[in-house]
């Protein structure tokens, strides 16, 4: 059950678990180089993943690997086309945990309607590393662009599509450090559907709230725009237990990343045509307009009417999260 | 002297290693991904990287980092524009040997006029990965097509570009497990200059001969393209100190892994014309025509004009070599 002790079967083998899921003219000619066709403006953007345990509920290293990478190309405003993987795995990584990654990598493609055209495999030491790396780079047809803070003006709506916390919250109860039960269901999900919904209506600013959660990425529009956000708590989506566990925990929801969660700003106009389109996609069914661009500062209104600032998240609350 | 101990500051020191030295306009807007101009096709290639030691006598694993993506796209017969990274670190990874191998990432870019447009940090625990690992992708203007094994046919001349085996002799005694002293310098180096010594020649197909080296680049254009190979024991370039110590270990020279060298396979007519252009590039100078295309097999004729088979090589003689 060894993959990677060396030799031209194993790595055949490894090829042919790859080749047999993935395959397509581009990857199976295994050139140095795909060459593919392409318009005028690319998106081309890199994730490495390394997140542990490498299966948790609603996900695992490769489904996060592909939707992570095509939610960047977009969230910038790109139509993802092509992917590249690396897969780094220490020798002797169980042949049945490497299907099933590559098994999601295949399904969530064939969902997206993109496809893996380059890759690359490297077998190291048992010592090299403790499981599953895997880097993901995407290009794409930049059709949009959202990636300019300057769009961004005040009265903007902020949508968030979809609840907040949840991957990394599945992710903490799955490594089965906290002492109880349970297990929360990631929101690890490629964003197609909600980004076809608004397609057509004035999208300013889009990113993913990964690493940092939806503080993060507030807080780096305001430094990149100078202009701030005003939040209402109760706005925000959440589920309940999610929440209760973030309480318990002492994490700050807004904090924890998710996977399956941008951040839209939209025009004020736009804005309930944007929420109604997103809550019919399978992925934005929680969708909320949670705030406006207002002020300076990033602010949130809390349930009982305090304001309080949404801090930048400090440290790393969860390493290896993604 | 720790990057990677969590937190903000150790983040954005990490930025800043990384942005002072990689920054463009690209890199530094941070964006979930760049957007580029590109013409309508469009190379697209990856490589993780994972060779031990980090540091060797010619380059480093940021430089073979950057030069074997650059290398990848130039055999498919493009001209390199773009590059992303992933870098992985272990927490407590030493900020001077980032520091060398972001220099020396950046120092290759220059060189060849590449831009480093996108990228993501991960630190991952000490039990998570023994040193720096780097995934470097890339895109290029597809010019010609060098990948289609098709092209070959009878009597084409093979210029390997470099004199084989440094890269993997380098590094084995770098290691210092041989018992004894000595150093190879790697040919590690990006291929641009030899390819633009080319790009007006009848180039059929090329390919860089890394892992497996000049042996196993051979044996799969013969398995891809039906045609065999004839070459000449005597005219494959070699330094004789390199030779001694393949001797002296049992490695088949043309088996073992080159970073700086390509098999580039000519028209008869051009082959000549190609090999002085070569010769006259500071990464070609010890380029030769090493043997043709020829009947169905990939055979080396000696320095004593017997006959055998160069064998695909049957297992990796040097894990993380690359």
């Amino acid at each position: 059950m060894a993959v990677g002790s060396g030799g031209t079967s194993s790595r055949s083998f490894v090829s042919e678990i790859i080749f047999s899921r993935l395959g397509n003219e581009h990857l199976l000619k295994a050139s140095d180089a795909a060459i593919v066709s392409t318009s005028g403006r690319t998106a081309f953007t890199t994730d490495s993943y390394v997140v542990r345990p490498e299966f948790f509920p609603g996900g695992n290293i490769g489904k996060i690997a592909v939707c992570g990478t095509i939610n960047d190309l977009l969230v910038s405003g790109a139509k993802p086309l092509y992917l590249s993987f690396g897969l780094i795995m220490p020798e002797g990584y169980p042949v049945a945990d490497l299907e099933r990654v590559i098994d999601s990598m295949a399904e969530e493609c064939r969902k997206a309607d993109v496809k893996i055209v380059c890759g690359d495999t490297k077998v190291v030491d048992k010592g090299g590393c403790d499981g599953l790396i895997i880097n993901t780079s995407g290009i794409g047809e930049s059709l949009r662009d959202y990636t300019e803070p300057y769009n961004i003006q005040e009265g903007d709506a902020v949508i968030l599509t979809s609840d907040v916390a949840r991957h990394g919250m599945s992710v903490m109860l799955a490594r089965g450090e906290l002492g109880f039960d349970g297990e929360v269901l990631s929101d690890c999900a490629c964003l197609k559907d909600v980004f076809s919904a608004v397609e057509n209506l004035n999208v300013k600013f889009a990113r993913d709230a990964t690493r940092g959660g939806v503080a993060a990425v507030l807080n780096e529009i305001a430094s990149d725009s100078g202009k701030g956000f005003l939040m209402r708590e109760t706005d925000i989506p959440m589920d309940e237990n999610v929440g209760y566990l973030c309480d318990m925990l002492g994490f700050d929801p807004l904090a924890v990343a998710n996977e399956g969660l941008a951040v839209i700003i939209v025009s004020e106009e736009d804005a309930e045509k944007a929420l109604s389109n997103i809550c019919a996609c399978e992925n934005g069914q929680r969708a909320a307009i949670a705030g406006r661009v207002e002020g300076k500062n990033v602010i949130l209104e809390t349930s009982i009417g305090g304001k309080r600032h949404i801090e930048m998240p400090a440290g790393e609350l969860l390493p290896r999260i993604c």
